[in-house]
């Protein structure tokens, strides 16, 4: 049941980053600025711009269920421009992550997991969903959620943690 | 096992955070400018500053363990006003969690916690630690982290992940 739990949460996060979104264009309208430019903007020069984040944050949860599971993760490419453009990447996850079920992680704890970039080598299903996906998945959602936070979008903590 | 590696991961994260604020300091050192400027630096006026981004993420880590074992956190008052005392309490928080065994998180998921900020209500252990414990713990590091990045220390992936 961990790893389902896990991917099940990252979906239910996804969903609250598209809340926040909402919440930055809704913000952006009142203030009578556009939008797009929560899109690229960061917290530091040399730091991910939001698209990435938002990019970075989905890309960390299709690959964990991927992985986990024994499946190849479907492509989706980094294109996105506008809000909308993240809103619907964020929907493309979180329908993906959607289509599985608890039994499709039987054993993937035990399960060996060779990202591309860990060139050849491998780490238990374990290691990488706890030490590697958790954390990073976690890194892109709240560096998103600061990047909306640090422009003047009102979010606390219940739009963090999303509906209960 | 699941909610023993959660636990051992929070302190592996702390851990690191110890050494992203070691960072900081090197680099105030550096730029000539007090590190304890960090300690109130902040991403937006109404969001915690670094030293309760510190607390919190380390109470995040305590109360899951407490909780999930069934046993009472120890006090760590909020007392901490320099980049020494919270590395202090970064070293109090790893060393209560390095004294949990995988045995002490037997039945964790289906054990009943009741949080005082729930007002006598109750979560399943895999509900809180899923969607209350992991959630919290990874926004106060994350942000913790978005601060001193903001600021201009030289942090990457590799110190956010910390040594695999």
């Amino acid at each position: 049941m961990g790893v389902f739990d896990i991917v099940t949460q990252f979906g239910r996060m996804l969903e609250n980053l598209d809340a926040w979104l909402d919440k930055g264009a809704a913000h952006a309208k009142e203030k009578g600025f556009s939008p797009e430019v929560f899109v690229q903007s960061r917290l530091a020069p040399d730091q991910y711009a939001l698209v990435q984040q938002v990019q970075s944050a989905c890309d960390a949860a299709k690959y964990a269920a991927a992985y986990l599971s024994g499946q190849t993760a479907p492509s989706h490419p980094d294109t996105e421009t506008t809000l909308a453009d993240l809103k619907a990447r964020i929907a493309t996850c979180v329908a993906y992550l959607k289509g599985f079920k608890a039994a499709d992680f039987t054993g993937a704890e035990e399960r060996r997991v060779a990202p591309p970039w860990m060139g050849g080598q491998s780490v238990r299903g374990e290691t990488y969903v706890h030490r590697i996906s958790v954390p990073n998945f976690y890194f892109h959602v709240t560096t998103a959620y600061a990047i909306l936070r640090h422009n003047g979008v009102e979010l606390g903590k219940k739009d963090y943690l999303g509906p209960s």
